[in-house]
């Protein structure tokens, strides 16, 4: 925030970090308007969890590692939050799965597209890598969506097997499981629609995910049985244990 | 959100309609830049409470409603979302006590002091109400804070023996609680510095309360021997029902 000068010692400063990125996204018009709002509900559920990753969080991202590891056709789908707060770590991991990324956001305008492909080009250039970027001319559409959320591309997302979808919406969420796809969710809050029904649900604050997803994919984990429901019942109680008799 | 064209049947209509109170708020000048994530990190908390008033909330706006009736020299201090949020019913509240609302806003700037003042006195004269406005011309200091924090009226919350405040910083509260004065909080987190420092702290959302004051306030309700923590583990037991054994 240009209210908030963060101080490094500041118990909170790595929060205050992130949500300086999501302003400083705002102000270059990558971002929606609910992206603010989005981002605050991500706090108070990241504070939930003492903003820390809880191991079965670090499961669920070595879960997610082996299987875009393993997919024939991975492809990351990244709305304007997830490439506010860790575009880089994204560059990174469609790198070394050589996968494209493809932006795909709820709110799409021509102006919040071109701002985000324009971002994600420019710290692919200056990273030095080739990751193909794609979402700025949509030719196929997710089915049963209704209007521009619906809009993906034929070699992107609509031939994926396996999508990692930070953040992303409950709608869209299901609509990619009923076209037969992993898709594979980072959600702070393990009680929404995404989470649930995601093939694996990883409940961690983006950028930390991301950056454990870089360490992990090189070391090539191998796939397990997940059982998703028993992850997200694992952050809910690692919640529940921070308030239960908080006051007795 | 001007993305969202909300329809009253939507099962979150509400919650949308508070959204767009803050961004139309926001698009007035009246907000923080922080006032987005602000309102983000109440929903999510609201969210928890399943969008309702809980019975201990309800209990709790009572005591607050009580403390409010028979304090001296009550104020209601507002913050720049309690305004885009519930102005009209604070206002009537605050006619009801016959007392002051007095804007005190954590980012202070003249544009966003003027812009608040500006709006609540027009709302003032619309309802055809007489509530004293202070805020703009401070000429005193809550004792312990620094900067443009700490500024307060002399006539206002610096006299006052009885605060309202929703929404409040936790440093502020812990300040007034200092001062000696009863610290009536309204806070959607029952962790929050706030929550747990403040004399009575309702835990709902402020809209929801302001409603259900305007109704209490008429009925003089009397004071009880108030137990605050017992109210927050109340407010904590409900979001652990609502997550406990979800998925198994």
């Amino acid at each position: 925030m240009t209210e908030e000068i963060a101080d490094p010692s500041h118990p909170r400063y790595q929060s205050l970090m992130m949500r300086k990125k999501v302003s400083d996204a705002g102000a270059k018009g990558m971002l929606a308007e609910s992206a603010m709002i989005a981002h605050g509900r991500g706090e108070a559920f990241d504070y939930l969890l003492s903003e820390q990753t809880i191991d079965s969080a670090f499961a669920a991202t070595k879960e997610v590692a082996a299987r875009l590891v393993k997919a024939k056709k991975p492809v990351l789908s990244l709305n304007g939050n997830a490439i506010a707060l860790a575009a880089r770590e994204f560059l990174l991991i469609a790198s070394q799965l050589g996968c494209p990324i493809e932006i795909n956001i709820f709110y799409r305008t021509p102006q919040r597209m071109g701002a985000l492909l324009a971002h994600l080009k420019l710290l692919n250039t200056n990273l030095d890598l080739d990751v193909e970027i794609l979402g700025g001319v949509p030719d196929a559409r997710i089915p049963g969506l209704e209007g521009p959320r619906a809009a993906c591309q034929q070699k992107g997302i609509f031939e994926a097997d396996t999508i990692l979808v930070p953040l992303e919406d409950g709608d869209r969420c299901e609509a990619l499981i009923a076209m037969g796809k992993e898709v594979l969710v980072i959600d702070l809050n393990p009680l929404s629609r995404s989470a649930r029904t995601g093939t694996v649900a990883v409940v961690d604050e983006v950028t930390r995910v991301a950056k454990n997803l870089v360490q992990l994919i090189p070391q090539k984990p191998e796939i397990t049985d997940w059982n998703n429901d028993q992850a997200l019942q694992d952050a809910l109680n690692h919640i529940v244990k921070t308030m239960s008799k908080k006051f007795e």
